[in-house]
């Protein structure tokens, strides 16, 4: 599915590496399902990263990304110590939200999909388009 | 839609209340999405636990419920210290499977609604029936 | 100790009820430590409550309280869904500071002590003398 | 104070990168106190792996490492995407203990400096001498 995105001159696709701390693994001894979004949005900060953009300055500058939805779809347990690669791919939709697609992997293994939906806001909640710089 | 729940001799439904606590908020001045999953495994505690059951024991009798699937849409946001009401439903579907049903209100003031599918598993990770006395 | 407090005309100590969340403990089946600070946290929060004021409109009024110095000594597990109490006591001390003891337990059991430092700050960070209807 | 570390065949000390992630930090806008346990477990595992041993081995053969003591001094605060390193070092006191002690810096501002007493149990919480293989 990723090959068939064209070729841009952005990146639109990162994959960010994520070692399960054992903060994050539960009683059944893997990780806890709720750490997952905390991954998710480490890989949206590397994506901005990527394209030379930088969330803490969008914070500054009054443009905050609000998670709207968020759908995922846990297939394999992750254990405490796993290296993993989680790959984001950004894709601008309407002029107000960015939607985000995830796959968790280790090694060849998939463990997880999952989507998501961003919304632009001002500081005082109001959605307002994405600026120009930061869309995906 | 809760309504038309056919009756039964069984509570499937409770209402669990939540505070948000300071740690769960970022600096968005907001609860972070990830804590709305963890406030969610609460509620499924709460209704078992209004079902007679007990997760504690079920885990020590070698019953685990691993969450499968995770679909949140959030509406508005929660604030630190805001007194939530969480609703959870739960219907049971398939043999090995429990879904369950989210409503998070603030007052009359709709924050969130999600749905999950939770799988029940061995200790070794392989999907039994749900026991009897925990079907929802 | 506490009962060697002089007699005041305002509340300086509360008890909190604590249950301990799934997503809180670990592998090693127990209550991970770093929850114990959050937990410590919603106790200020209610030991402020019980004195008439609220830590939410401390920060709209732009007075924060940020820990300083955390101490805490871990005596016995707690494990999920353990109901606990979680006891709090504020001393003033000096003028931008309030110290608070805590002692954790599940029934007679004693499973934690902990002392910790809060300096009163501006949003900018400047230490400013605790407001006097905060005073434990 | 580091330097003057008696010459051994033996890592006793590393320094692990860590980046601020957004839901670590709380509406003050700053790391919230009770990620920097988990920082520092981070580390005492980056520490065991640079000694050649493996903390999730450790458990799997029926070693684990409970948190006993853990002190914490918060000097200045640490923001969101802050790119900081953690320095741990292990001590060897008594047989069944090990102490680590932490300072956490962002260039050469020290943001924290820590010290924990961990101790070796069983699955059953006896207190058993530290492994030969796990002495810092």
């Amino acid at each position: 599915m990723m090959n068939e995105q064209a070729p841009t001159d952005r990146l639109d696709r990162v994959i960010v590496p994520i070692r399960v701390r054992y903060a994050e693994c539960d009683p059944m001894q893997i990780a806890h399902h709720a750490s997952y979004p905390v991954w998710m949005e480490i890989a949206r900060t590397e994506l901005l990263r990527a394209q030379g953009a930088n969330y803490r300055d969008c914070e500054a500058s009054g443009v905050f990304f609000a998670v709207a939805r968020m759908n995922i779809r846990y297939k394999r347990p992750a254990r405490y110590d796993d290296e993993l690669d989680l790959e984001v791919i950004g894709l601008p939709c309407e002029g107000v939200k960015v939607e985000h697609r995830y796959r968790l992997k280790r090694g060849k293994e998939l463990l997880m999909t999952a989507d998501t939906t961003i919304v632009c806001i001002t500081g005082e909640g109001k959605a307002v388009p994405v600026p120009e710089g930061l869309l995906p």
